[in-house]
């Protein structure tokens, strides 16, 4: 009998270079002048402070980190064979949560684990990334593909990803200064984003019995998976935007990414004791996606708002005089965005209500 | 027909709940005072610099990154119901990285993703990582447990751990000062650590017909389970001590993590163009895990050397006039340690050679 070997247990090494190879193109459009020795050392490098003709020094950084992985969006990239768009749904979801506290994203790593070696598929997913951490401003500085054969079944894989930013300390935004009077601006999603699949995809092929090809009428004739594939997005220029201009002054008090827990849930991360926030349903427009799925699946209304974003991906809570402002800011930069709640003192009861 | 709720799904936020509040307890006990709220907040915060009592100011910080997985010694674990110790192996695949520049380790966050609430298991896996966490000085400050029921087969799982690290820039050791005189310095190995599980289980398990449960007898009567899941070890302690002593004259030139790809490939990420390091076997008892595994898959010899450590985990370059003091240090945090090579001028031929 032949002796055993890595390759005769499955780990095919030549096909695995090959999608390393592919990678590096990828990782280093991402970069920027602080990214050093990305490649081949046993860690990536990050030069937190630049001196000279790129100055952003920082006099206490407070370093952000996040992590998160696509959930079974996964599952619906498989079915429908399009797997670029989950990669950019992997950035979007660590860096939207990083850029909450007011943080510069700086930096993401990736770990992609795959039932075999796939070349193709792997190029894809890190494209995907890639263009995520370019629009973000993110350095793609490392990863990990892992081949675990027994652990995945057939052309299943896993994604995780990892984000660092930094705040100045001055400059960290937590939710603490939410006060009475303040406006919770509500920044529109581009769907379901990367959350309730396993519910989405109950109402749609479960009980819908509908597949990937098909044709969704009430979302302009889309098929199922360019619906339920659309990428998150990702809200690294508008936040900034909106930082860059009210930072300072400490007028951006809040900033919640709504995902799993809905709005609800997700403001209540950020709010403080001493007040409510009051959001008005019917002060946006829900996209058809939603009433899609909730009609499909004789989904109960107050679970859709449990489990979905309901067509607001991101709030940010201002001082009352720079709501308008925020506003056309946002707008400039190609984000629609609507006044969807205001802040009250604290009158018992939920700190978030949703009426 | 009842309408479709997240719950029906397969998600069960009950049980996901009772995991989650059993995590902050094991989370709070890797924090140091530079932690800033990890819990409830959308993103871990990290006071790079503290004035005062704890000082560690950084004029011209590197920030260090690195994620890996555990690979399919998961498989092990799942096999011998135990968790705890895979844990350990996540944190020290990503931590053992990062030490390679010089750094100091900062912080560590995982992605848990499993096929089924399980509060049990997840309590099992974050033990491990909090304990490798304390062991390393890495505060665990942040993670991400997926559910994914129609990803990984009932009671399988997948970890990703991500580790991010300081190094003054002028203490980065990266390689580049190795020198022709300069002694590589091997630590011990506990095994086989995180790498080459496909190989070993094949070998034990499929060919050796070897079950869990069954003793070991060339491993000192320990259990089939207990040799395979024993943790990778964790090499910030020493690297601290050796850097505390020789970093800040520059004398360790170098620091490899022996992963997959073995010594060979490991020192090339390291060694410079100009030098040639030469590797001399029989330098260190190579442990009984080896041959057991090499004799049950009939695996050739330079597979072996190809896939797995031989028992040296961590190889460290030093001046020549430091090499004895290394040793003793190594010795006195209850390392062994050998010098196992030497560092030459370019001869051609391969960088690193094995003989």
């Amino acid at each position: 009998m032949a002796g055993a070997t890595y390759s005769s247990a499955g780990v095919n090494l030549d096909l695995y270079r090959e999608g390393m190879a592919r990678l590096p193109a990828h990782m280093r459009r991402t970069h920027c002048p602080r990214v050093l020795g990305a490649e081949g050392g046993f860690a990536a490098l990050f030069q937190l402070d630049l001196k000279g003709l790129f100055a952003r020094g920082y006099d206490d950084p407070l370093l952000v980190s996040c992590t998160d992985g696509v959930g079974t969006k996964l599952k619906v990239a498989v079915q429908a064979g399009v797997h670029h768009t989950v990669g950019i749904d992997l950035v979007a979801m660590s860096v939207n949560d990083a850029l909450c506290t007011g943080a510069e994203p700086l930096f993401f790593l990736d770990y992609v684990a795959m039932s075999h070696d796939d070349p193709d598929l792997l190029e894809q997913l890190v494209r995907g990334i890639a263009d995520a951490c370019v629009e973000c401003g993110c350095s793609l500085v490392g990863g990990e593909t892992a081949i675990l054969p027994d652990v995945y079944q057939r052309g299943e894989y896993d994604l995780a990803g990892f984000c660092v930013g930094v705040v100045e300390r001055s400059r960290l935004v937590d939710g603490r200064q939410i006060a009475a009077g303040d406006v919770a601006i509500g920044i529109a999603s581009s769907g379901l984003h990367s959350n309730g699949y396993s519910l989405a995809r109950k109402a749609v092929f479960d009980i819908g019995g509908l597949s990937c090809a098909d044709s969704v009428p009430a979302c302009g004739g889309r098929t199922v998976a360019e619906v339920l594939l659309e990428p998150t997005r990702l809200y690294a220029r508008p936040v900034k935007v909106l930082l860059d201009r009210f930072g300072a002054a400490g007028q951006v008090h809040g900033i919640a990414h709504i995902t799993g827990g809905g709005l609800v849930e997700n403001l209540a991360r950020i709010v403080p004791e001493s007040v409510q926030i009051v959001i008005e349903r019917g002060a946006w427009p829900v996209p058809a996606v939603f009433p899609w799925i909730e009609g499909l699946g004789s989904i109960a209304a107050d679970e859709m708002e449990r489990v979905f974003n309901m067509g607001v991906g991101m709030v940010v809570v201002v001082a009352p005089d720079v709501a308008l402002e925020a506003q056309r800011l946002l707008a400039d930069t190609g984000h629609e965005a609507w006044p969807i709640g205001s802040v009250f003192g604290a009158a018992g009861g939920e700190r978030v209500q949703l009426r």
